[in-house]
């Protein structure tokens, strides 16, 4: 195996990126390169694919790898290019981790495995995650986000496994910034933690996360990166003007519309939202009409 | 499509039996093929394959087809076999079940998707389910098993898909009776429930389960089987003492240790058990010390 | 302290009845007395006065022994008084426990604290029963109703506390009769187990209990009793089909429309329901109209 | 009714203080007063009485009063006095609230309703809430601390609320900074919202939240002084210093150990904690150990 050794920097901004369906449910790699040409314009530092907002459970394992292989070439250097590898079982996470490797990703992103909620204790967790990176070629970060799993990763898994030279940072999307606050303290400088929502970003920037990968990065990228650089610069009223502004708008693209949400919403922006794979359905008209008034009250639309 | 015309039977008692692996972690077809030598020797009316207890989220899809294609050659006539071919998506449920059916198997069962909880609303797993039963050769089981999935199915979901012709029945293994008496009461006498754990068999039997799936059933098939049959003839004291007999046994092979004490239970019962696939973990010393005195307790062992 | 050395028999139907009130919120003692009138007419074993449904937490200390106070005056001997004596600490408990013998309650029902959920262990909740039945003088009953309380007390304290002698039994609201068949294993005989809804009433004696309080029983007091004496001859079928007739009645009742509901029941059923006390609000309209429904195709209006 | 016209500033740092027991569980108005006499040498804006730290549930209305009346004998001016007055039932609450205005306090915070989860909707919340502003003569502060009652106050209740001229602010414990952020934007400016524990005080802070009621203030009160005073003053890197280093000691006197934590630090800081009420139990010396050695982590012993 072969831990990355120059430190990397996931500072800053990251869509996780919806995969584009055509009608026929087909992954439409036409549209994904025409979302990421606009994307590559706007003020992000890199890309994740296969998240939560991927759809990376309906994906088969080759559309996982295909769509990373792709975006590859798509985007400008410079950019990171952050790769969801998990499986349930450690041993097809490490498989499909190379995979994403040999495919072009910088980084892999795992989300902690849930089907057996009872028993992924701490112990269960921090095997799995040593594992993983012990095999990697690739930096691995872990990924807790409990309104999908309905596992909530103990603050402790992240403070022990920081120690790990192959794992650099943590994506957690539980919205508990006491947590993350403890986390940055017990983990060493270089262990990254990233706000997994927009909406509280600022309040995991104020406790030391380096960044987010937030779903309302997809359509707001240029108000969040000002955010980001206010906050940096000291300006916290200005940065708190612009975060109390958007917190509604990421409610509806993530916890009120889910990704039938955020890929209404890019539709409405200009990009290509597209379907979504069943069981998620389409956005009824009624919530559409909710999504587009909250996106005009924020300025998006 | 074909949907089943003639009825199909799910009253008795089937175990979720668990996937035997070798100490590298491959599916052991061998162990598969003794267990079940002395499985069909216990009077059982089937199996289920690739449930929770199989550890069905650690298999391909491969896998999980070739599990079921050896065990329909090794099960007697009058069996069934029912075959667990639950993906996220629909249209890789549908493809799946597409595969079990060409593989032998008689049934089935297919787990709610659960990812994106916030949006498996009835209207959505109604809709899944609806199209997996059109597309399905054969007949299709619901699935409810929210200590794994986080997601507690409506009762109407189900009260709602017994109209199908191809949706036979249901596990729920949610544990609670009023809602199984209340879908027993909204659903045509055809639709059949069976009860997902010994735990509260006897209860579910008494507001009309027609049998269960029970992670016991593996190892205790004979007692279980007399309670059935006490509570068939009108036995309700025998019936009682058997299941207040079982409970705590139960509880260990399910809920406190999970599928590495149902491995470990079996490997105590002359059964393969093996180890699980990480991230779970095998069952410490402590804990295998504290199953066995149960199993003791229980008359098992 | 004295605890009752003669065995007291908690088997049979006990409505948990409502506190009516008057217009302005007040007690409304008449209306308690015309109440107790029509169900000293029904088959009941006795009553339980100030727990979930009697809107204990809005009386205060002295309403609810006032409440018990009458009550005894107007209810035939061979029906039992069981009074609801709990507060938050155990000091209070033990006060109010007190009074309520002085009132002339015959058992006394002490939910479980709940305000600290963190820190009501196992421990901490077999203290304060061990402690509250220590100095009643009158036999002590458990009472778990997690719906509520937001605490679902261990298996183990209802085993632990039944070897106190002053301790006699459990109302148990979770629903989950494989914990109440437990719990009837590893407890003495004479330490008596009633469901605490008519939801899973028959699943509940299947395992074990004894009878039931049931919200249900204010109003449908002759069928349950029917399905119970259909249970005791063994009559599973004729006990089923009661109990499945009434499930959805139940829910109405209870977790769907609460205490508003029941006495909305009680008002259409020709009871006196009256208002309920701030802040819950009354039924509106749409619930009424849908309440009445469940109600006629229960066969109870 | 009287509401307050003049508005009222509950920006800064506030003390729930603990209710000192006796040795015989009796209150401790002795060293009420030593506390207080050293509280009131610390950069603290006034006080919480009979919130969860005070074990208010174990009070009688009696001793909730008469400590309010008591305190405020004992504190200087310009240190607000804040008084929990909150009970099950509106009416109860209104009573008490005015016993608070009549017994000295300035404001009244009053905890949602909890013991009817169900029917605590947000229209029930509501309506009570504004019957106990209508009534009172002194401000009224919600109060949400979902860990404790079980019911998480939707953001749409305070967004509503803060219209009443009589209702002032909140405190929010959920540490939801996400919805502290949206409830700040939703509210006129006079609305306060303060965080309810000091694990997110920064978080809530940067989005707008003014102060912090926070058990910790009762023992570190200088540190979360010069962290407040960082934030306004621009200082970022300076206040994110302190908050962390004092993340794992908020926790340990919140949700690791409760009010025993609490009182048990103030033993060891040379304050009177002195014991709980039952059913709390007091720390095992193991878990004293332990609290002892974070405190002493985090410089405060």
């Amino acid at each position: 195996m072969s831990p990355q050794s120059s430190p990397i920097s996931l500072a800053g901004l990251f869509p996780p990126i919806p995969t584009p369906f055509k009608e026929n449910g087909d992954v439409d790699y036409d549209h994904l390169h025409s979302n990421l040409n606009r994307w590559n314009q706007e003020p992000l530092n890199g890309y994740v694919l296969g998240g939560s907002n991927g759809e990376y459970v309906f994906l088969t394992p080759e559309e996982r790898v295909e769509t990373v292989r792709r975006v590859r070439q798509l985007i400008p250097p410079g950019r990171l290019l952050i790769a969801g590898s998990a499986m349930e079982s450690t041993r097809d996470t490490i498989a499909l981790t190379r995979r994403m490797a040999e495919a072009g990703a910088d980084v892999a992103i795992v989300v902690t495995p849930s089907y057996y909620k009872g028993r992924m204790t701490a112990a269960a967790l921090e095997h799995h995650y040593r594992l993983v990176a012990d095999a990697s070629h690739i930096p691995v970060m872990l990924y807790n986000v409990p309104a999908n799993t309905g596992v909530d990763m103990p603050a402790q898994v992240a403070i022990n496994s920081a120690t790990h030279p192959n794992i650099v940072g943590l994506k957690e999307s539980g919205g508990d910034v006491a947590k993350i606050g403890f986390m940055v303290q017990e983990t060493p400088p270089d262990f990254q933690i990233l706000a997994g929502s927009a909406g509280f970003l600022l309040g995991a920037l104020a406790v030391g996360a380096v960044g987010g990968v937030a779903a309302l990065a997809n359509i707001a990228a240029a108000p969040l990166a000002r955010m980001v650089e206010a906050f940096h610069r000291g300006d916290m009223a200005g940065a708190r003007k612009i975060q109390l502004h958007l917190i509604e708008a990421n409610t509806a693209v993530t916890s009120r519309f889910g990704v039938p949400g955020l890929k209404a919403a890019m539709d409405m922006l200009g990009y290509y939202g597209g379907p979504v794979r069943s069981p998620l359905l389409p956005l009824s008209e009624e919530d559409q009409a909710a999504l587009r008034k909250v996106l005009v009250k924020a300025g998006l639309l």
